[in-house]
């Protein structure tokens, strides 16, 4: 086993990246190969004591940055981390590509130089964050802000795996984000895809409000990349508002000025792990290689894990399993379409549901 | 004025109903009817001392229950307080009608009793919700599930009228919910209504993330009623989640175990100070009458606030200056359409801007 990770991509790479390979080596059987500037990466490097043997080096002399627009950044710096990492898994250099560097431009990398498993739709982002009773799986965390009920069926289907297979569920509940539990709720692609889910998805819970994402209701959390665009930035959002209401409101009472000190270093280190730094990253779901997005704000901890969680994702073969899975869902989905004179009705206006 | 109050809606009716109505009648200069169970609502009435002519019952036979379907109840029944409300709007015999009760009943009866302003395609509920910078007002909260982008537009131009007209804000800046800041962002209903209110809203501030929206960037969140439902719902699910965590990590600490008994009971102070019960509930904008929606757990304190606003909400004319910036608004936007490629690409799509 060989990890790929991109030694430049991040608000605190190469020093955090490398610290986190450095990091991880002792957990894992594998070698890690962080690609990036030779020099900068090096330095770092020797701070530590570690197996020369199993940390490697792969020379880049580009950089794509966050303002890079993605498209352009990904066809014109052929020598950027990010492509050679993906180079890399496509040749089957390396077996898997960990980065914390531009979100688009990764996506946009899995998709031009890996391609799409066949028969999946759209390749998603898959968001692990923390909920009641442990992780939760978001997907899509913002790959695709307009979805056809096929693409969220795929969603479900592909978070099942890799949340089986990674993070190691029993039997995760999958269900839809919409806006009432009652079946029939929802957009009319919402009311498709559910129709479809029903009778599709292993263990489907059906729909999901909301106020229950965090409490544990289920493990996979279906929606439109805009859905979930929404949900992870609102949650950085409202805790940074809540710190402050606390501040503001809680200023004048001596007794809860105590606790405030103490509390708003707790908070902050709670607050830490509800992002994903515990489970080692979001996956790029739907492309014929293994990917995982980190974290910009990643530290050398967040790197360790992801780079953990990624021997499952590689061993357990999250991307064959995929490809099978893709093939029976198709086969069984056109059945129900032609059963069901709602689900053809879509697909006459160009809804396209399959 | 004559306020007409639903006796029999929301968790606490008619008890913390009729006690919120006797608490405002020495703020308002108006007089209240209280619609509902004639019995009930005059037990309750007896246990204060007001001023009997200014407090009137009118009695209801039925209740609209939450677990009713709206369009059945409405049309089913007719002796219900929502439908009696309505009706009372409808006649003038009441400015406003103020409701804690089902909110698809109230949707639903505002739109057959009152009928739409004309020109508005979908009337809308405008909820407004404490920000940094105090109130934020969400356009929709979960009226219309998919929208055309015209509904957007007539969204940002109704909340805006009702911020300034009723909570009183000086040049309330609109903005539409967006997964990215820069123009183009987004689905393309949302690009479509961009292009237009860019050239039509006042004070149009143009996309904001779902990390900014309590930031106190934009007064006026226009979103459609799936992201708003989101929203709310998603709010009320993070605060449960937090004292959750809260809880867990710090139970450790005795330091912690100190503040934590005090904070609890500050945090749910501060948490019903989240909801709208400040901002005496929540418009449905763009029917023929002036109507409040109140959440389903108000008290007296959310009551007497919802009878408060009500007075500026008759008094400014909201409905009227709706009814004539709708017209001004659909012929400008005609005019912006004619001249734009991706507009006139959309209407032909289906997507009927206009």
């Amino acid at each position: 086993m060989r990890i790929a990770v991109d030694g430049m991509g991040g608000d605190y790479a190469p020093i955090e990246i490398v610290k986190g390979c450095v990091d991880a080596i002792s957990f894992i059987q594998g070698d890690i190969d962080i690609i990036g500037n030779e020099s900068l990466i090096q330095a770092e490097l020797e701070k530590y004591k570690y197996d020369k043997n199993r940390i490697q080096v792969i020379h880049a002399s580009e950089v794509i940055t966050n303002e890079d627009k993605p498209v352009r950044a990904v066809r014109s710096k052929k020598d950027s981390s990010i492509v050679i990492g993906m180079e890399r898994v496509r040749e089957k250099k390396n077996d898997v590509f960990i980065s914390a560097g531009n979100t688009g431009a990764i996506m946009t990398a899995a998709l031009l130089i890996l391609g799409r498993i066949q028969e999946i739709d759209r390749p998603v982002i898959a968001s692990p964050f923390l909920g009641k009773e442990g992780p939760t799986l978001l997907v899509d965390a913002g790959a695709n802000a307009e979805c056809k009920p096929r693409n969220l069926v795929e969603f479900g289907m592909m978070g099942n795996i890799y949340m089986e297979k990674v993070l190691c569920f029993d039997n995760p509940k999958v269900a839809l984000v919409n806006i009432g539990e009652e079946e029939g709720k929802g957009t009319k692609t919402i009311q498709a895809a559910h129709k479809i889910m029903k009778q599709t998805q292993r263990n489907f819970v059906g729909n999901i409000e909301a106020r229950d994402l965090l409490q544990g209701k289920a493990d996979i959390l279906v929606c439109d990349g805009f859905i979930g665009n929404i949900i992870l930035k609102y949650s950085e959002g409202i805790v940074d508002f809540a710190i402050h209401l606390i501040k503001e409101k809680l200023k004048e009472s001596i007794l809860a000025k105590i606790g405030i000190v103490f509390l708003m270093g707790k908070m902050k280190e709670i607050i830490k792990e509800v992002d994903y730094s515990e489970y080692g990253g979001a996956p790029i779901l739907g492309v014929k290689g293994a990917v995982v997005k980190m974290h910009g704000s990643s530290k050398a901890k967040a790197v360790k894990n992801a780079i953990i969680r990624a021997i499952p994702y590689v061993e357990n073969n999250v991307v064959e399993i995929i490809h099978d899975e893709v093939n029976e869902l198709q086969k069984i989905a056109e059945g129900i379409i032609e059963k069901d004179s709602f689900l053809q009705e879509m697909n006459e206006e160009g809804k396209k549901i399959q």
